[in-house]
Order: structure tokens, then C-alpha cells, then sequence
């Protein structure tokens, strides 16, 4: 078992203005890489605690973020060098990179900047293709550590375009007793059916371990390798890949990316546009679709229709289908999709109505029920989620990855 | 100093299904006691884990939360009552108020329940109002120990509910160099004119040291009183209060309730009626305003606006406006927000139109030209929020928080 450590740097986490949402990424892209993470700590911008925090681990693999920002309390570079017992130097080509970078954005590159460029005499920059501070690797004592910006796009930029790679060279030279990880995300295909489908291609390879891991969007499928068993890894893992392909091609998500950037990239490249109609989530799918610049490009707008009223007057629901089959009902969910597409002039529409919870169900309509429906102008496909818990938080978040993997899946069983 | 540390614990922290969102909420309460958080950290449900975060530690105060349910993994009271020296005892209290809770909500009360109302014989129980797991209180080694559940809103609960005051009683009873601190939350008042509104209570009250403290939805006033000085601090606390809300009581929120709520709360108590117009928040104010069940009460819906055309279309935003002013405007904003009262047929309408950013900004209306407007039927009131920042997530979360407590304010400026 290859252990790991995280720990977030800044003042802002330890008087609670900041939720360190860094960790759990990390800790998930760990986990995917069979990595354990062993424990995560966050500390303040303070010599004395980094160093402690730093000494007292045993882990293999140290990762901070935080702390590397041109102001003076950013203090981990300087205190990492320290606890390296080396000093801090001026990278050439970071600083040629940064420079560049405040070129291009038309912004001053002052003195304050060129210090972004400093790292310690025995480690590595990694490069940082969306922000200032770039990532620190250093090798000591027969561990490694990773030195992060807290920015959440920069370090999972690093993290995704270098430090993976990394970790991975870490774990081949390490021991042949651990395994080489990949993970296919797919979406759209329960475990089981998923399983019928993968279970021969798992026989086959006996060198490869398959293991499914269920998330709200769809089921991870990890495939391990045996480090003592296949040298040239890379090839097995895309020969097992490509089977994969073959079986559910259009149940996979790009590699690496989140099932939303994969969907709008989905988007963006064939021209579509989109439109939504909200109840339970209250607009939280526009907000889902607008989370990234650029939205305008594929999203026209949304209805939020929380009550009755707004249903009919709004989205032209049919009172009669309202009275008949209720608000929460296959029957709405098709009108809200099939007059949102109408109303936006949009490609695709997206519309959801359900029982959030934590209240409000009944026999037959218990909390959890909620109906996503998708029209493209010819056929609507509805889906009732049919949750299980009374959560309210993620029954609503459950909906929107949900819907956003039903258009996913639809999109590329469409432009195959 | 009264130090505090935060030990959260949990298998799914460290796989990264669960971003903890905890943490921070502590932090900022126990920051607004006056209470140091000098480390928060995450490990898994295991004993030597949790036994070694323990005793690896020398805050006044630890807080751990997580691992209270009622299954095998969850270990923490166990491992608690080792460390303590004690034996788990059921507190028949808390069994009966579980029993209770299990028959209000037709749940069949199991044997595997009663478990949840074990405790340390050394330790004593803190009532949990929302769910079934009790905290867990106990003073051990000149420390206070907190257990809490790692469900948010029951770990909320126990901390405002009864918590709060057993740290306030601890800093009385610990040490008379330490201050005891009371906060007020304000919105809608810069931070300067605030200063000029209370200055010269701050003068007068030589005993009661005033601290501001900016955030996004408004300012907090903490109050603090050193121990030593004064015995009767509820009643100066008090006094103090009083004379602030004479001064600025229409920009002061509930104390305790975070603004949302105190919001909501309002809406609800006058019956009102509200729906939103959203252009660059594409959906996340109906989100917010539809987080907590019951808001078909007070929430219509909305027109998540966010092309040109669907202003025109949807909201009947005037078209020469549009082409005259810019969608980014002063008057688009004030159509958005009458029309959509008019459309929901609400007492009180939001709208938001604006640069989020990263790009599209111009040297007229750079990024973070953001106007928020309220309508309610007579006035129009219209704010440019000009957010100095680039960053597209933090410009969409203040123009969210700034616009409800925008409403927040006029509503209780009407209805005091």
C-alpha cells in the first residue's frame, strides 16, 4: 500500500472562509490512482506547523496546496527549501512562463511576480497552464512531495497534466508489489448491466483486475495491473481499453474530464444548443451549465417553474395533464421538456419535476420521485430517478448529474 | 490563546466522496468566539488513527465530528471511551428522545438504535433536535472534548443549540486574560459608513473592544469583553446591542441564522411572494432560494434569461433598451425585474444581469459589472455591484449573497 498525506495551507481554512474543496479531489484522483490516503490536515501559514506537519508523516507521497501566492504570508516555498536544507532559486523558465502569462493578459509583470518563479535548488517546477504559481516536485528522503497552488483550477490543472504521470512513474519504481491503476468513467449503465456486458472481457484478462465503483453520474470502472506481472503496461491497458470501447463505447465518458466539461465540450463541438425547465432543483441545472465561461455558446436559458401556476403560465403546461397526472409525473415532465424546446428554440431541452424531499411524499409518490426528461425535437426520454433517500441536497444534486449524463449519453449515442 | 482543534473523521473524507464542508462551518464559529483554530484534520474510521489525532494534540478544546450512525464502521464513541478510560453506558435520556423520534416520524425503532444513545459514563449528552445520533460532551484532562455527528445540519444544530454556550462557560471558568465575544451580522452597510454609524458607542464603552469583520453578504461587529473586567457580561452585551440596533438595526440580521434563512424567515412570516430574473447566475439565486424545504411558500420561479433573445422573449424586456443601454445595464436590469414580478404575479422580484467573467469585459463595463435590481411593485432599486475581481465562481456566489441581502434589507426596512 503506496500512503499519502495532504495538507492544505491557509489561514483562511482554519477561521472557516474558505471550504477546502482541494482535498477531496485530490483525494479521489488518489484513490483512482490506489493510492491511500491516510490522513488530510489543514494548518495555518506558519513555519512551526508546516515543518511539524511535514516531520510528523510516514506516508510516501506528500502533497500540499496553498500558500504559494507572491504576498507575504506566503511562506511554503521558503519553508519547504528549509525543511529540504536547500535554497531557494529562481527558475529561468518559469520566469520566461510567468512573463509571458501577464503578456498575454495585457497585466503588468512586476517585481512581486518574479519571486512566483522561486523554487527550491533540489526540486522541479511544474508547469502551471492556467494561473501564475507553478507546482514544486521534489524527491527527499525516499519520499516525494507535491507542492500545490490553492487555487482549485490551478492545482487540478498541475495535478492532471504533470503530477499524475508522476505519481504513476512513483508507484512502477517503487515495488512490484502495487498496482498500476486506470479508470473509465461511464455513465448512463447501472453495475449490473454494466457488469453483463465488461464480464467476459474481465475473464479474459487475467492480468487485469476490473473493479466498479458507483457514483451519482454513473460507474467508475477501475483497472489494475499487477506491477511485477506486464512490463509495458501502457499497451495492455490500452488494448483492455479498446475491448471496452468496443462493448459500451457510447457509456463512456472522456477519460479525465467531469462528466459537464465532457457534455459541453459534447456541445460546443456539434453547434447544439441547449434550454431548461426546473422544478425540484430549482435552477440549479442552469446554474450546472453556466458554471464555465463560454456558456453562452450552447445555453440559451430556463424556466424555473417551481409552482403549478408557473408550469401552466410559463411553460404552457396543460392543466388538464396537471390535474390528471399530478406535477411530479412522466406526463408533466414531457410537456415542461417538449414546450421549454419550443419556447428557447433550442436543440435539446432538459426538464425536471419531482419530490426533493425532505417531506412532501406519499404512498405512491414517495420522496425521491423525480422525473428528467430530455426532447430533441422528435422523441422525449423520460427517466424517473426513483431515489431512495429523503436528502433533500442530494436528491437535487443526484438530479442534475443525473440529467447530465442522460444528455451525455445521448448526445454521443447521436454523434457517434 | 484558547486553542481549538478539529478532528473530522470518516472513510469517505479520505476517499473524496464527501467534500467536508464542516470544518469550515466550526472554524468560522469558533472564530467568532474568539477561539484559535490551530488545526482541523481528516483521517478514517480507524482506532489508532483517531486514538493517535487525540492524543497528538494539545488545544483546550476538541471537536470531532463523524462516525456517531448506527453501523459497524462507525467507531468513534467506542474508540472516545478507551481514550477516556471509561466504559459506553446507555444514557436513558437520549433513548427515549431517539424512541420518540423514531415514532413521530413512523420509523420501527430497532435494537441497532438504541446504540445511538451510548456514551462514555464519563461524558454527558447534547440533545440533537434534527436527527437521531446525540453529541457528546466531556471534560477530561483540564479539555473539553466535543463529539458531533458528521451530518451537517445535525452537527449545526448541537453547536448552536447547546455548544455555543458550554465554550462560552469554558472561557469564563478557564482564564480571566481571555475575552468573551458576541457577534452581530449586518448587510447592505460598507464597511466605513458602519464605522461612522457606531463609532461613538465604540468610544463610549471603554470595557467592550469592537472588531469588523467584512465578508460578502455584509459586515460582522464582534463584540468582546475581557473576562476579568466586568462579572455581569450578559447584561453589558446587551446593553451594548441594544444601542447598535438603535443605530443600525434595519441592516442587522437575526444573530445565529445565516442570511438565507433569516430571508426566508421573513418572507414567510408576511406571506410574501418572490421570483427571479437571472442572466450571468444562470439558475444559482432560484437554487438558493429553493436549498431548504418549504419553499413553495414563499418561491414562484423564475426566467433564467442568459441570451439577449430570451430577455426579449421571455422577460419582454424592451428591445431599444437592449440595443440603447447594453444587456450589462442599469435599465435592462430595471425590465428584467418589473417584468418578472409581472409575469409571477409576486409581491417582490430579483434580477441580476452582468459580467461574470473570466473574459468579456470592455473598458466601459469591465468584468465584474454586475447590476442586481428589486422590485416590488413601486420602486425599482438598482445596485452596480462592480466586483473588482475576474474570477467567473466567486462573482456569480457575490452577486447571489449580495441580492438577498439587498432583499433582506428593504424587507425589513418595511416591515420593522
Amino acid at each position: 500500500m503506496i500512503k499519502a498525506k495532504i495538507i492544505s495551507i491557509g489561514d483562511e481554512l482554519l477561521i472557516g472562509n474558505t471550504i477546502n474543496t482541494n482535498s477531496a479531489w485530490i483525494s479521489k484522483k488518489l484513490t483512482e490512482l490506489g493510492i491511500t490516503v491516510t490522513s488530510s490536515v489543514m494548518i495555518p501559514d506558519d513555519e512551526n506547523r508546516i515543518i511539524h506537519s511535514l516531520k510528523n508523516s510516514n506516508e510516501e507521497i506528500i502533497i500540499t496546496t496553498g500558500g504559494l501566492g507572491p504576498t507575504k504570508d506566503d511562506i511554503t516555498k521558503r519553508v519547504l527549501s528549509k525543511y529540504f536544507d536547500s535554497e531557494l532559486v529562481h527558475d529561468n523558465n518559469q520566469l520566461e512562463r510567468i512573463r509571458n502569462y501577464f503578456d498575454k493578459k495585457n497585466r503588468e509583470f512586476k517585481d512581486i511576480h518574479k519571486d512566483q518563479a522561486l523554487r527550491p535548488d533540489v526540486s522541479f517546477s511544474l508547469n502551471n497552464n492556467v494561473g501564475t504559481a507553478p507546482g514544486i516536485y521534489t524527491e527527499f528522503n525516499n519520499r516525494i512531495f507535491f507542492t500545490l497552488p490553492g487555487v482549485p483550477s490551478e492545482m487540478k490543472d498541475i495535478f492532471s497534466d504533470q503530477m499524475n504521470n508522476l505519481i504513476k512513474k512513483f508507484i512502477v519504481n517503487n515495488s512490484n508489489d502495487f498496482y498500476i491503476y486506470e479508470t473509465i468513467y461511464t455513465t448512463g449503465l447501472p453495475e449490473s448491466e454494466l457488469f453483463e456486458k465488461i464480464e467476459e472481457l474481465d475473464d479474459d484478462y487475467e492480468n487485469v483486475k476490473f473493479a466498479y465503483l458507483p457514483s451519482a453520474s454513473g460507474v467508475k470502472i477501475r483497472l489494475g495491473i499487477l506491477n511485477s506481472t506486464i512490463s509495458n503496461k501502457p499497451a495492455l491497458f490500452e488494448e483492455v481499453k479498446d475491448k471496452i470501447i468496443e462493448e459500451i463505447g457510447n457509456f463512456i465518458i472522456e477519460e479525465q474530464s467531469d462528466l459537464i466539461e465532457a457534455t459541453i465540450s459534447l456541445l460546443k463541438q456539434k453547434n447544439l444548443t441547449i434550454s431548461v425547465a426546473e422544478s425540484c432543483t430549482g435552477g440549479g441545472l442552469g446554474k450546472a451549465f453556466t458554471d464555465l465561461p463560454g456558456s453562452s455558446d450552447y445555453f440559451e436559458g430556463g424556466i424555473i417553474s417551481y409552482s403549478n401556476n408557473a408550469k401552466v403560465k410559463l411553460l404552457n403546461v396543460n392543466k388538464h395533464i396537471l390535474e390528471k397526472y399530478g406535477a411530479v409525473s412522466k406526463q408533466t415532465a414531457e410537456e415542461m421538456a417538449v414546450n421549454c424546446r419550443e419556447i428557447f428554440d433550442t436543440d435539446y431541452s432538459i426538464s425536471m419535476t419531482g419530490i426533493a424531499g425532505p417531506d412532501g411524499g406519499s404512498e405512491e409518490k414517495p420522496v425521491g420521485t423525480i422525473y428528467v426528461c430530455i426532447y430533441n425535437g422528435e422523441v422525449a426520454e423520460v427517466k424517473n430517478l426513483n431515489l431512495s433517500s429523503t436528502n433533500r441536497d442530494s436528491n437535487r444534486e443526484k438530479t442534475i448529474e443525473y440529467s447530465i449524463s442522460m444528455l451525455y449519453r445521448i448526445l454521443k449515442n447521436k454523434y457517434k
